[in-house]
């Protein structure tokens, strides 16, 4: 679903997009073809890693490491976005983090650390896909996007995709290197416990100072 | 600094406060005494659960369970607003949170579930304390505290004290029972990075929707 609906923004905006899975025919990457006139495309891991110039992480946290395998070498030297966070449903609702991937560790810097080849970009992850790339659907913008990497022009280069998705500069925070997205991931628990008090999705946090 | 900041004010607003420690002749607990003219008490921390109608943990959270246990029976049937946060300063800065506190359990839970005769409200632990006591230095007071508890009651009494201190109701977010204080521990690893990225520690989270 976050992978359809950022494809989708993407394609309006003008972006060409292959949404890759591990058959590269995976049910939901062929219906997003499918409801395309153009600019949309399937294939395998390695085929999208190939394709994009970009890349966003949009699988579930506890099998991104293996899908980044499955991508193989065509991704090294690419700029990948990280959207996902590393929930574990094994223990109840809401789901927890997975305690390897968290508080000392994250699922950024994981990747960064597995594939040091890759400019790991974490942002966005701190919010509902809609708003990710519709920012104008609440407050008129006005509420914070977190941005972490090791990479200052990989950082840049988001940021400008970022811009394209409706983000001011003066909303997105960048936090540094990429060890701050044991911060930005950290979010998902009170993330989650507002949504289950509110009843409503469609909200961001804002820094008010 | 917490305990004297929520003290202070609590003095400003016309009550009385006692400054619980584990001597009870605590060198800052005694200079909290000494610079208000009346109002302020030192005491063991038995002592201040005995006196105070309403308790603040203002300790640190690898402390507070020690804590409690000092204050004895005396903190028995008594409300406790706990402020504190688990952090863990043995692997490096900023701080993480301590494991078995955190993810799948919380502070605010764990002393509820070793005191279950005391009743538990989580809130204010996600600012810097100059914020706590005085929301109406930034953004006009419209950023979000959020507040737990499994009682209806003790939350009630503590909102309107919350209220004293100038947080609006519709800036107080009640997420629901204590379990809930692992969403709002977990706003700790963010917190510190937001802090370190801009260097100001006065700002607090809001809810855009």
């Amino acid at each position: 679903m976050v992978g359809d609906t950022i494809g989708s923004r993407l394609i309006e905006l003008g972006h060409e997009v292959m949404m890759g899975s591990r058959s590269g025919a995976n049910e939901k990457a062929l219906a997003f073809v499918a409801k395309h006139k153009q600019g949309a495309r399937a294939g395998t891991f390695a085929d999208a890693a190939a394709f994009g110039e970009l890349i966003f992480n949009c699988t579930k946290g506890d099998s991104t490491i293996d899908a980044l395998k499955l991508a193989g070498s065509a991704i090294n030297g690419k700029i990948l976005i990280d959207v996902a966070n590393p929930l574990d449903f094994s223990k109840g609702t809401p789901p927890s983090l997975i305690p390897s991937l968290s508080n000392t560790n994250s699922l950024g810097e994981e990747i960064q650390k597995t594939f040091p080849a890759i400019q790991v970009v974490k942002t966005l992850n701190t919010m509902w896909c809609g708003l990710m790339v519709n920012p104008l659907l609440i407050g008129e913008g006005n509420h914070t996007n977190f941005i972490c990497g090791n990479d200052t022009d990989a950082k840049a280069r988001v940021k400008a995709l970022l811009n394209q998705f409706g983000w001011k500069n003066e909303n997105l925070l960048d936090l540094g290197d990429i060890s701050n997205a044991r911060g930005t991931e950290a979010v998902l628990p009170i993330w989650l416990r507002v949504w289950s008090a509110t009843k409503n999705g469609a909200f961001n946090f804002k820094i008010v100072s």
